[in-house]
């Protein structure tokens, strides 16, 4: 999406170990302007496939997220981190491993709020390893819910989360796609 | 505001210890058709205040800014929670003190987004002790930003936050404020 993509371009910036920093737009402070013509850009993807949930993880999913789910008219469920093991309630859980955080953790979302019948679209700011995003599928499947698809802003394509996801069939839509960077040469995209 | 009133009355849980539930529509699902009703109805109130920023902290004030946001035409900016106390990079940040979950925890945001001639609008899912809300008033204060308000989804009137706030000049607008409530006589509003 040539919109992103250009402002990946004027604001991003690269930082070393693989780290984009678009804070200033995306994850910390977030242009709701820019949001809605990427959750237009979502809804236009995936509009045909039945969606009656939007699922991601807090926090910086959780902005997009509803501004997307208003194309949808569906509501948004997020899954929340815990630190500890000590899960408790009626909940659905699984394991992150997070090689950024360097650190695993647990997500999880209540059984009320994900079951069979639901036809969710997954939601998240980036995609890389595809940590967050297994364990945002699996909280589906335990749920018994079809995910039709995941909706990411920016794939990092020359890490392994997207192929990995896409080789489980999961239908996967990034609007923009990277194909390498560096501090020196900036920004390549797919 | 009735429709919150009643959205609470029908789908809120009280739970022991002073805990409202409102996770079916607010801060696990979120019914992003309220969020707009709620928006529209922070902007009523705050509208010819000359906001240009609205300020919350992750992650369940993310969602209810964003979508009010669009009616403010301003950017959202959300301080992030930290567990430690290594805090790094140009940031004001703050401590809070939480009853809640027993344990401080610091608050900061980048001093890129918050400034100078900043008219900033705080926005919360809930006020009850006011922690949390002095922090990132804390926040605007270190970056020379004028606190314009700050808008509430539910305050819990009879705990000390909402007082503790407006005694400082703050304007705070809730749009329920609940006076008391009890698992066996349900929730009444002031």
């Amino acid at each position: 999406m040539q919109l992103l993509e250009d402002r990946i371009q004027k604001d991003g910036i690269v930082m070393e170990g693989n780290v984009l920093k678009v804070d200033s737009f995306l994850n910390h402070q977030m242009d709701i302007t820019l949001f809605n013509e990427l959750g237009k850009e979502f809804h236009r993807r995936f509009a045909d496939c039945g969606v009656n949930k939007l699922l991601t993880i807090e926090a910086s999913g959780i902005g997009i997220s509803c501004i997307t789910a208003q194309y949808f008219r569906a509501p948004v469920v997020f899954a929340k981190k815990m630190k500890t093991k000590n899960i408790v309630g009626d909940v659905y859980h699984s394991r992150v491993a997070s090689y950024t955080h360097g650190k695993d953790y647990e997500i999880f979302v209540s059984k009320r709020f994900l079951g069979a019948g639901d036809r969710v679209l997954i939601l998240d700011d980036f995609l890389a390893n595809g940590e967050a995003l297994q364990g945002l599928i699996s909280l589906c499947r335990q749920a018994g819910a079809e995910v039709v698809g995941a909706g990411i802003c920016i794939e990092k394509a020359f890490q392994p989360g997207g192929d990995i996801i896409r080789s489980q069939g999961i239908r996967v839509e990034s609007l923009a796609r990277i194909k390498s960077m560096s501090a020196e040469s900036g920004v390549e995209f797919c």
